[in-house]
């Protein structure tokens, strides 16, 4: 998956190549940041939901954004998932640094116009932010599926880069009076609010009562 | 702020351009996806540490580091914050949402050359991430100050997308047997992890104790 662009020219030993962690990170993350040249050729980043099925990852957009239009014409675009795992605290200001999981790939979108293809996507949308979620609410119908631009994208080119464990410190620091270590962080969910136009006597839905992010 | 690029063209009833919200939504953030064409023209996403100093961004990398070298350059960058803020499950698979907010700017980075002004980037990085942190650990000395390249970014163009509560189903599908609402997310902090090396009877840093971000 490494080729001369991808490759990680600083800290490389940070850089991980391997398919199964790749795949862990996105499979973790709830949102992506994908870079392209704007139509005016400058950059946009914007940040949208995903989902994979093996080697493709699929996003999607109502048929008129202009992400969407844009990026069906099969620019080159970046992909990346970023997970912070805890913060770094060092002994030097120099040193501190963040834990954390990213995953930055490269290529270009291709619209997915097959319907059983993109009725799987859609589903898989859904489900990647809310596992089993898809198999409770009412299927998109056939006027929500025109609406929507699927696209996807092969993982074929790019690098995970994984930075773990406590602060690096120079040698002479590590005698100064001053703590040092990580602080722990990672996403939280918090109670379930059901929605206030929720009919009475509607049970929680299990996807939200055994919440859980895959990894 | 709002220029023809960064003016919202869907949903622009999330679009946000009050400069104070903007700057809510980047205190709170803890990493930016910076997104910018690499020399050879393809664009590349990276995700990275900032601070900001009012209206101004700081980012900042090893001075021998492809990103630095290349922004520093003055070509066009986009620079984007994401908080998550809940999983909105509506009853139809078309409704799902997320909960969030977004800032997108565009513009060029400007090399930091003042020492002062370099100095003072520093300790807002440091004091983004933890609060409080860059007056309790050993300052930048000049050689690491010397390794670091600076770069700052003006908040002008741009604007914040915001989408805040329960989910929007069709009519008829409110109807359904299907559990609808909320669940609220965030990022939460576990224990401090001291430093396997830490020396013996330092307490835990007031910065670590009261964490807490900002908003």
């Amino acid at each position: 998956m490494q080729t001369k662009r991808s490759k990680l020219i600083r800290a490389p030993q940070r850089g991980v190549y391997d398919r199964e962690q790749v795949h862990a990170i996105l499979d973790e993350g709830l949102v992506c940041h994908i870079g392209f040249a704007a139509p005016a050729g400058r950059p946009v980043v914007i940040p949208t939901a995903y989902g994979r099925d093996g080697n493709l990852l699929y996003i999607h957009g109502a048929a008129s954004s202009r992400m969407m239009r844009t990026l069906a014409t099969g620019v080159d675009l970046s992909f990346c998932v970023t997970l912070i795992d805890g913060l770094v605290l060092a002994r030097a200001a120099f040193h501190h640094s963040v834990n954390y999981r990213s995953v930055v790939l490269f290529g270009t979108a291709q619209l997915v116009e097959d319907l059983a293809q993109k009725e799987r996507a859609l589903a898989l949308f859904t489900d990647h932010v809310v596992p089993g979620r898809s198999a409770e609410v009412r299927p998109s119908a056939p006027n929500e599926i025109k609406a929507t631009t699927v696209l996807a994208l092969r993982i074929d080119e790019g690098s995970a880069k994984v930075r773990t464990g406590p602060p690096k410190d120079d040698e002479a620091d590590y005698a100064l009076d001053v703590w040092a270590g990580v602080l722990p962080c990672g996403v939280s969910y918090g109670a379930p609010q059901a929605d206030p136009l929720l009919r009475a006597g509607i049970a929680l839905a299990p996807s939200v009562r055994d919440y859980r992010r895959p990894g």
